[in-house]
């Protein structure tokens, strides 16, 4: 673990931001950071050096789609994920427990395993905390993560006590299962919207000690005001020389509201999935680029931003793109995307170090509302 | 018409090959030339500079296509093609008359005009000589082509007969059409596969004088060999000081068949549609990319390639991109098979330079004919 290190470089006055640095065996992180998601071994539609040339410095990996598809076996054969997707930079993987809760057929569930169907073929597979951590030292991230259980929104205060009791202990099962010293695994904070259960959850794995600590269960369909009031009283109990990690957030405000409360780092598919969609993150609010009155508009997308899509070409162009189901539209939406958020997070990263989050924050909420 | 000149660097000793420079307002073209299809104002999936990386230096773009979506009318508010597309090398749009016979539902069809629904929402539209020449001045390619008429394949000679004459009247309207003096406007020789036929085209369209030849209404489903001699005793007729387009060819060996015959200049889509289903070119023929037996190869797809599906990438990475639908398997198919066909025409070049095409062309039609 010699190759990993937090080092926070400043911390806002007036909110709980910070800026840091995580320094991995692919290189540092420089915080707040958001994660492009590239769960099949890449991030759909984009070349890694133009993930690059956008901004980012870390992408995530999805454990579970991997597995299935072409298998970590595969993957580690080619050295593991950075050679087998060209990406030297440091990446995460996610433990694949969200997936498996989301996307697959779940059969059984005790303290033991999670038993499965696919939802590529139907094949009855399991995954246990070992496997986890076996699969996640196969594909060789720098960062990964420890199984977790999560339970559907709106689940019962007990069923979430449950959940997060049993989240403790397979935290504590992958921690004996590590076996590679050259990752750092995070533990995950459950308890649903229960200030009583994040703590719990969280006393349970500072007192197993993990190099990094994520915040999961957030951003499953809860309004943003209760996610935020959680972050409220969930990341205080974080230890401060840790990094913290808020998974599958998000929106551009619920990444700002949560730098202000404390949070370092960030995965979404949105601006992916948005852009392959149409939809562009702007300074000035989202925009729909399939919209009639982009037609004849020879102007940026959005003047502010360095990307191609924004340099390049006119909103007349990509709309072109998507009324015609170019590929190229997609391409250039998720490019401009990512974009806009890898901006968006250093320009947070600078207020911090400047001292004025909460300015910024201000003035960044007023744009952001003030779209037409 | 100033900007533009044809030169002749070789002529090959053995072979009809030609080795020149079509100079043009925006560049360049070095001949031998293949020119990737840009239909709707994009090279499906690829970006200008991935394109420029790539070797390519003419797109084509297509009509047909771009006055049906976005309107010719909206490319001209932009400056044309160059800036709409943001490719700042030369272009070459084609007539819309191919399309309009193999897409749209032809409703009518004599001298005067061509009526027929569109393919997209079935309005009803005509295409003219004039028409055509006023969609491609809007469009503002540097290379464009007469409305010429394109009969199918096997019709009875007397019906190739009346299409050739209505080709040369039209080539005649169009050339009276045009009002801008910056496009280079080529004629197009048809007659199908009869060699007095194409040589009557020929002779039509020489009394006008172009600046430049296509050869059209082949690669329409006649066997290869029928092609190229009808290559043989079409070319012959053609000025040696002109260049010559063969129009939607072909395969690799059908260019490089081609050029021994003395075509200077390509268009397909093949590598492109070919990258998107995981076919790829390589120097020892094709190769499908979905086959299983790539799935644990960790070999470059095609080692002579500097591209970066072959240079970045395994076979089983590749195959694992189209195995999962993912955007990226195709987007590096694609930008391979561009590079290889660049690289084809630019070896073919080389070889007609060094007067050794005729070498050249027995050892790759091996090459590829040994090919598992």
């Amino acid at each position: 673990m010699t190759s990993f290190a937090f080092h926070l470089d400043a911390v806002d006055p007036l909110t709980a931001g910070r800026a840091g640095r995580l320094q991995t065996p692919h290189g540092t992180l420089e915080t707040p950071a958001f994660m492009p998601v590239g769960t099949l071994g890449t991030v759909k539609g984009l070349l890694p050096a133009q993930l690059r040339d956008a901004g980012a410095q870390m992408v995530l990996a999805n454990t579970y789609h991997l597995a299935l598809r072409p298998g970590e076996k595969i993957v580690a054969e080619h050295g593991g994920l950075h050679r087998f997707m060209d990406w030297d930079g440091p990446i995460l993987t996610d433990s694949g427990g969200f997936q498996v809760f989301s996307l697959a057929d779940l059969r059984k569930l005790d303290d033991d395993r999670i038993v499965f169907r696919s939802h590529i073929d139907g094949n009855l597979l399991e995954l246990t905390p070992e496997r986890a951590v076996q699969i996640q030292e196969d594909l060789g991230a720098d960062c990964i993560m420890c199984l977790d259980e999560c339970p559907p929104s709106g689940e019962t205060p007990e069923k979430v006590r449950k959940a997060v009791d049993r989240t403790t202990r397979w935290a504590e099962r992958c921690r004996a299962a590590q076996t590679r010293t050259d990752q750092a695994l995070f533990g995950i904070v459950q308890g649903g919207v229960h200030p009583d259960l994040r703590r719990r959850s969280a006393e349970g794995l500072l007192a197993i000690g993990f190099p990094g600590y994520a915040v999961g269960g957030l951003s499953v369909g809860e309004p943003p005001d209760v996610m935020y009031s959680t972050l409220d009283c969930t990341v205080p109990i974080l230890p401060a020389e840790k990094p913290r990690y808020l998974m599958g957030v998000g929106r551009p405000e619920d990444i700002l509201e949560a730098v202000c409360r404390g949070i370092d780092m960030f995965d979404c598919v949105m601006p992916t999935r948005n852009g392959r969609n149409a939809m562009a993150f702007t300074s000035s609010g989202p925009v729909r680029m399939r919209n009639a009155v982009h037609q004849r508009d020879l102007s940026s997308l959005d003047p502010e931003c360095p990307c191609i899509a924004c340099t390049r070409y006119t909103r007349s162009y990509l709309r072109h793109l998507f009324v015609a189901k170019e590929m190229l539209g997609p391409i250039l939406l998720s490019l401009h995307n990512i974009t806009y958020y890898q901006t968006l997070v250093r320009q947070i990263r600078r207020a911090v170090i400047e001292g004025r989050l909460a300015e910024f924050r201000v003035n960044q909420l007023a744009r952001w509302a003030g779209a037409p």
